[in-house]
């Protein structure tokens, strides 16, 4: 039996509120400190580590987030998500992104078909698809195979599988493995899909459309947009779409495609990645094998997080030591922070699944809250932010918890030594210096140059960003979202808060406004 | 006769504090909404106009914030800096961005010359340099014409520049100015090298390697890469880099390069777009008038800031309503929002320029201050974003102000009529739906579809985004983030909380750790 109680109404929360506040700079210094990094740590999926010694938690806050996992019922409630229960209930609907990747319970049958070989029959399909492109036995209208793919989505059909793209695109080069360059198109913005279509070559090119109702105003208007591009060259579009949307969508069973495959109503943008969504661009990129790696990397950490203990559940414990931060200490962000230049868009990613998961007022039921939900996230790579936004970080007026991710070595391989170490090395020791200059601080007589510390921060490690460990990565972001939102009660997939701004925009367009937004409307020439 | 005081010590704060809070959702409904929207507006350079109506003031509000600045002499401590007043006092130098664009006072004299005339002399360098590689009379080894520029720069030798490029690039290429592509190389990640080493011809590529002091390590290391890669295609690197540094690094007279312009320590690296720092890959990229014109916006807009009437002074007001929501609302971030792709990464800049140069906790003297101070900055284009991070700003338990930028007209001009409109007024649509959706929202007896309003935003509107109006932004938020620093009474100017994360990574390198740090680097294999 669920009780989906408010996260204030919990005994361990009160609990959670009384334990003491642990001091970074004295807990990590030292022998203590060196102990302390050793001890806490767990290991994830495909060699990653998530290590949280530079969290401000000690064994005690760590017991009373135990007791808080066991009374939210987080891993009931993860339970009850992928053994097919209504988990999305403003919406009435299923859950089972998880299930494009593996079975982490029982049969789920929806739609009169199991769906764990609906999303499996999808990823082979997709896998015959790319490869008979690859193939040369998919061509263009001239018979010549297509060398570019482009993705026409937003939001999660745009901000994911792009930001999975960029993580993998040097590490297929580097492999062998890189089977056609992808592009994205994803603003209304007519500049955006011009820019890109002016960047390649349409003859030779396959075009994506993602919309999983088929009727997403901005992918509409980007496919109209490429349509008459490929016209103007004398070419024949519907040799050159496939789409990737829901049965029931008007795009379903369209002459006007090559192609479709299909996702369904429980499978959210913002998790969409390792469905159809992702799967036809990354398979098309890389070939079908380097994502069912990818899958491969996610089905298993997603295992991890069925751990009950909560000292070796990766993604429960990030997603209680944030509430923690958020809830008891106060902090209104957290940055996200990849050395590594290739998950670039990562940050944006997280950003979205974050953000719009939990960026909630009221709980499940509908009825306010009287905490705070999810932070901003936002972030860029390392090195690059320590040039930048790390002078607020470091000594700003606002403590912002920090979100590294560092690899043992580089995609690419390709390194010069200077001053006695590789890039790759310099690379590493700047986010572990960061991670004791954020802690540890240092004390100046000099106020302008003294560093309080106590700043918090984890750090994920791997050996290399390849397939498996991004799987990982996305699986354990993934996961700590929806952990969060059963702690704090509300539901993580749905977003109706983006629905105003569509009905206003509407009105905007067909001229029936007055007031406020008539006088913005004139301004922009509308 | 200037008075340095802290925020909390002004009398006009103290009145600023109890002045009332404007309800938004009413303000901005009905015909008053409508006559809010044609006043709160403010004219800037370039056709620009700043729209302060979604904001939470009113006129009370409005003259606490003029008396604050009056008392916080934001005018005078502005004359002061472009007089040449040592202004950035931690590092005891001038701050003399703006006169790389104009003159706003008296002349400057420093290190012998006049900096007005140096900061000229060296653009006309550049300008000559740009003209001759664009004639074929400066080649490379081959007599082959350069036809790539590849910029070696972090922070802020990266960042503003390549926000720039990536704004007018679509522009330029549209009005037959576009010359050279541009690519740039800022992490310490090999993988950021080699990745867009093989992405060039290096054989026809010009690098411009960026650094005042000449010691930065990930950009020295990157010069050791791309010189590797050039000796490698069996090129003479000193064909193949300029370079942009201070008059007194060792980059300034070596014979490594074929060219050598200059900035000086007087142009902090996030305000030095306008400098050589920005004007030799941007004069390369789109020629030497292209940046002429941005300069030209720039110092347009830098003489609105020297305006009085704060209600005449877009940027000391928005500065100043941005205070109003940091220290007396209590918001802690703010969201950029350009509707435009071409100002994709024209939020990464911004949150380098305001968070490294306000994220501070002590005044200008060294005293701890008893206020917050730079908030979060982050952000996304539209409208990409309401797809993604609008669910939490519309829904979130905290309240984001928005800076919103908008522009009638598109770069490119190509564009599709789906529905009776344009992908350009569906664009612009959008944000005037935005900004009214946040302001008023939408009361729905289901909780979950209740927008409750109240969510503060400002819009920046334009033309179209050509390089004076570019200019005109960049010097809007840079003097922005000026005054802010003014009334918090912090240096804007130096950043030394990137220094211990410098010191600590050269320890790791050294193997001279322990601890803690010893622990994470033999987890990160260095």
């Amino acid at each position: 039996m669920l009780n989906w109680n408010n996260l204030d109404t919990l005994a361990s929360y009160q609990e959670l509120s009384k334990a003491g506040c642990v001091k970074l700079a004295e807990v990590m210094s030292g022998e203590n400190g060196a102990e302390r990094v050793r001890n806490y740590s767990i290991p994830m999926a495909a060699g990653l580590t998530f290590n949280y010694a530079a969290k401000q938690v000690d064994d005690e806050v760590l017991a009373a987030l135990g007791k808080l996992a066991d009374e939210a019922q987080l891993l009931d409630k993860f339970k009850a998500l992928y053994n097919g229960e209504v988990i999305n209930t403003g919406e009435k609907r299923l859950v089972l992104h998880h299930m494009t990747r593996g079975q982490l319970g029982d049969a789920v049958t929806a739609d009169g078909v199991d769906k764990r070989a609906f999303y499996a029959e999808q990823q082979e399909k997709i896998a015959d698809f790319a490869n008979k492109v690859h193939a040369g036995e998919i061509v263009n209208g001239a018979g010549e195979k297509f060398t570019t793919v482009v993705q026409i989505g937003i939001g999660g059909s745009d901000l994911g599988p792009r930001a999975m793209y960029l993580a993998l695109e040097n590490w297929a080069k580097k492999n062998d493995l890189f089977k056609m360059e992808a592009k994205f198109i994803s603003n209304v913005d007519p500049d955006d899909a011009a820019a890109v279509l002016g960047s390649i070559d349409v003859a030779h090119s396959i075009f994506v459309l993602v919309s999983k109702s088929g009727t997403t105003l901005e992918t509409l208007t980007n496919e109209s947009f490429v349509k008459d591009a490929l016209a103007n060259a004398g070419l024949d579009a519907s040799k050159h779409m496939i789409a990737v949307t829901s049965e029931t969508s008007p795009l379903a069973k369209s002459d006007d495609y090559l192609a479709a495959f299909f996702m369904d109503d429980y499978i959210g943008g913002r998790y969409s990645s390792t469905s159809a969504v992702g799967g036809a661009v990354l398979s098309l990129a890389f070939g079908p094998e380097v994502f069912a790696q990818f899958l491969e990397g996610a089905a298993e950490e997603d295992k991890l997080s069925k751990e009950e203990d909560v000292l070796k559940n990766p993604a429960m414990l990030d997603a209680l030591i944030g509430v923690y931060e958020r809830n008891i200490l106060g902090y209104p962000a957290t940055a996200v922070l990849p050395y590594s230049q290739a998950l670039s868009r990562f940050p944006a990613h997280l950003q979205q699944l974050d953000m719009e998961s939990n960026g909630k007022s009221v709980n499940r039921f509908g009825e306010p809250v009287d905490y705070v939900t999810g932070p901003v996230i936002f972030g860029e790579p390392g090195t690059n932010g320590q040039h930048s936004f790390y002078q607020l970080l470091h000594q700003g007026t606002d403590i912002i918890p920090l979100q590294f991710v560092g690899f043992k070595n580089s995609q690419i391989g390709t390194d010069v030594l200077i001053q006695d170490s590789t890039s790759q090395q310099k690379l590493c020791a700047n986010v572990a210096a960061q991670i004791v200059a954020f802690a540890c601080g240092k004390a100046d007589e000099n106020r302008n140059k003294n560093f309080e510390g106590g700043r918090p921060s984890s750090i994920i490690i791997g050996e290399a960003l390849d397939p498996k460990a991004l799987g990982a990565l996305l699986s354990h972001f993934e996961n700590k979202v929806m952990f969060q939102g059963f702690v704090w009660n509300v539901n993580s997939f749905d977003q109706e808060g983006v629905q105003l701004g569509k009905v206003l925009a509407k009105r905007v367009l067909a001229h029936e406004t007055d007031g406020a937004l008539k006088v913005y409307s004139d301004l922009l020439n509308i």
